[in-house]
This record gives C-alpha cells, structure tokens and sequence, in this order.
C-alpha cells in the first residue's frame, strides 16, 4: 500500500546548526536542494541558554532536559517560535522555499500534556499526545514547507516547551497514514559509530534485533539509547525509514538507517 | 459583484489589549464569537520595549515608529512573532478558533522592502509592496484564522519590523479580490471622537469629504490623521468598509464607519 503514497521527508537538526550563521546557510541550500515534499524540524536551546543568561534567568538542566518555569517558557516561546522559528523561514523564503513557520499550538497541529511532576518537576514540559497529519496533508498539499518550532500546547491555552527529538517523531507518526515517510535526524556525527573514534565506521543499518545486540556490547551507550529508541518507535508507528545522518550529509546517502 | 463575494473581516488589536491579561482574556472572547471568516493582528509594542530594557538596549522612537536596529530586530522577531503572537493563538484554541501565527514571511503572505534612510533611518524597518490574497485566501477556506504579528520580509532573507496597522491596511487590501472585506481597528476610544473630552460623541461615518472638513476644522488632529488616511487608502483599494472602534465593542454595532 505503501507504494501508492507520496513521499514525505522530515528534517530534524538541532540547536548547533540553526544557531550557526555558517551552518544554517549550509542547511538552507541543502534543505531547499532536497526534491518532493518535506517538513523541517529545528532546535534552539543554546540561544535560549544565552538569551536566559541576557535576562538573569538562570537555566536548569536535568538528564538534558530543560526544567521550564514560567520565565523559561516565556524565554523558549520567544526564541523557539520567534527568533530562530522566522530566521529559518526567511531564510527558506529567499531559497524559494514556501516555509511556513508552526508551533503545535498553531493549527493545533501538536497537541500535549504538561508532564507530570515526578522525581522531578520539569514544569511547563509537553508530553505529546498526537500530532494532527491531516491539517499538516492540507498544507504539505498546498505546496507549504511547515518549519516546526519546538513548542507545543495542551488545548488550554497553555504552551509547553517540547523535545524537538519528539516532536520530529511525532510529526513523523501524525503523517504515516497520509505518507511514505522518510525520517532524517541529523546531528554532529555522520551516523551511528562502531567505534566512536572513527568516523568511517558507520553501522548502515540498525533494525530491533541489532539495537539490542549493540546496547549489549556496549557499542551504543548514553544519549544514543533513547535517540534509537525514539527511531525504533516511529518505525513501529509506520513511519517507512528513519536516517541519523550528518547536517553536511543532507540530500546524499549514507547515514545509518534505523528500520 | 461583491454581493457574490463571502465576508471575511480583519480585525486590528493594539499592543495595550493583547499585553494586558484582562484586556486579551475580553479580546478572545469577542474575537471567539464573531461569525464567519476571520483574521486578527496584532501589535506587542510596548513587551518589546519592555524586554529590550531588560536586555539592556535602548528604545528610540521618531513620530511613534520605532529605530530598529540589529539587536532591536531580534527583540521584536522574538517578542511579536514568538511570545505575543503564540500566546493569542494558543488562547485563541482554547477558545475553539483554529488560529495559525504568522509574520508576513510566513508563506510569503506580507512581501516588504527595506525603508530607505532618508531624514531618518529606521533600520530594519520594511514598507509593505504586497500581501498573497491567494495564499491567505487557501488557508482561510481551509477554515483557518489567521494571526498576524507586525514583521514582514524582504524575500531575501531579511526579517523587517513593519507597522500594525499598516499589516492590517494592506492584509485586508490584499483579500478584497476575493472576499467582502470588513477591516475593524480596535483602538482605546468608541470611535473618532467630535469632541475628545466626551465618549458619546462617537462620528458615526466619515468620507473623504467629511475627513477633508473634519481636518480643516481641528476636529481631526494628530495621530488620526494617518490612521484614518490609512483606512481612506483602504477602501479605495477595494475594502468594503472601515471601522474604528473600541476593542470591548468588537462584533457589536457602533464605532466610526470610515467608506
């Protein structure tokens, strides 16, 4: 059935590119050189680091994650949505991209829960709960590049600060019904290392049985775990393919694929 | 003809309203209940300047518009097009509105171009060329409002800090070939006023002749002069009609009708 869907690409780079003017523009022309129809997810937490630290906010990190009082929401809404969320658009627009720019709470097209306060309170955090594919089809249909912000709202009027690993997941998730959809993370490293010295030793493909074999052997270790988690899950939630691959690697093969 | 054409009304909020937590809670209410298509802009003015003292720059202000330098651009792309603009929409959701945030970058809907330095320099301070009537006209069919923050852009990749009112001007310009346009600037008076000292002496309708007579007679001073220049251009662009009144009075009958 798979073979009578159109294609879909999500894009999800972090903070370090969008936040690097040389890296950006290196993104934008990849990303606008990318054919077919597409969806570009970005980070931004060193500049809401640097913005909080501006304003005497002081920023709390726990296991990565970013404790989000009410200041650091109004920080992260600032620099999420606005600052880096319309440098990208505009960027986009002037390579003849037709970006458009979307928290969850735009469309509604992300919908959340505040997270629970458990061991730790990570305040206004979302845990999403669906991603609306059918209002992201209508405007991927209408020609439009959503560029997602990593922000999402409980429905409320509450916007919570979102993981934007997760939210590339989820958006991922919320267009598999509609899409063949391919899934590309990129981020420092041009994929999942054997050995994390050598960058010519890329594992090129990472199925469930594999993970496990490899988290065993301590080959994939720390912060990798939940990023392959995070795959493993969207594969299962019918999302065609998902790529860890390098920013610079954009548009070309290679990577590791994680199916 | 434009008895064939669908209403849609745009309606213009100051800073003032969407600043103050009462003022907007009120705002989104009658916004919320107001038949039939619609679209809200916004300003966020007066948290700009706020947030830029607390980032240590200086506010400079020539006949109300504001300098907008570097650092000045990155206040208001995050203060309008992130924190004021995300707060409406996702309060507008709430509400059971399905707004999407945008900046004229945003699907290239507001195309402007860098306003030369002339006595003054402004900055990154964009006069508009034209709005996508089209592009806006897709999504609100799609059933979308829209939300529209006081940023524009040049195409070329640059943001540029644009007038509310004047967003408002050319957004509902932009509509009028396809839509019945009604254009409603919410302001802190019931109307033009005949005499300032008296609220009950709202001018119900004002032409161009009128507008001539109400200047030459000092009746019209001021910062309503442009803005009602502004309407005047409006309607004769297309727009079926301008309304001036208080933002507590919205979808009510009453203000200054301006045609």
């Amino acid at each position: 059935m798979n073979q009578k869907k159109e294609k879909v690409t999500v894009v999800k780079v972090g903070g370090k590119i969008v936040e690097t003017p040389s890296a950006l523009q290196a993104l934008i022309t990849a990303f606008s050189q990318m054919e077919g129809r597409k969806v570009l997810v970005h980070g931004g937490g060193r500049t809401a680091t640097d913005m909080a630290a501006r304003l005497g906010i002081e920023t709390q990190m726990v296991g990565g994650r970013r404790i989000t009082d009410a200041d650091m929401l109004a920080v992260v809404t600032m620099v999420y949505g606005g600052l880096v969320n319309k440098q990208v658009v505009a960027q986009l627009q002037a390579a003849g991209v037709n970006a458009l720019g979307l928290t969850g709470a735009d469309m509604d097209v992300l919908r959340s829960h505040r997270r629970p306060a458990g061991e730790v309170d990570y305040g206004f955090v979302g845990d999403v709960d669906r991603a609306d594919g059918a209002r992201l089809q209508m405007l991927i249909e209408g020609g439009v590049v959503p560029v997602m912000a990593p922000l999402t709202h409980d429905g409320l009027g509450q916007l919570l600060n979102t993981n934007a690993d997760t939210i590339a997941a989820e958006t991922a998730k919320g267009l598999a019904p509609y899409y063949d959809v391919t899934l590309v993370y990129c981020f420092e490293f041009p994929g999942v290392l054997a050995n994390a010295d050598d960058p010519a030793s890329v594992i090129a493909h990472i199925g469930e049985a594999d993970f496990a074999r490899l988290k065993a052997d301590g080959t994939v270790t720390g912060g990798m775990i939940p990023k392959i988690e995070n795959c493993l899950s969207a594969v299962r939630a019918g999302v065609g393919r998902v790529i860890i691959t390098q920013a610079d690697h954009l548009g070309q093969a290679g990577g590791t694929e994680i199916s």
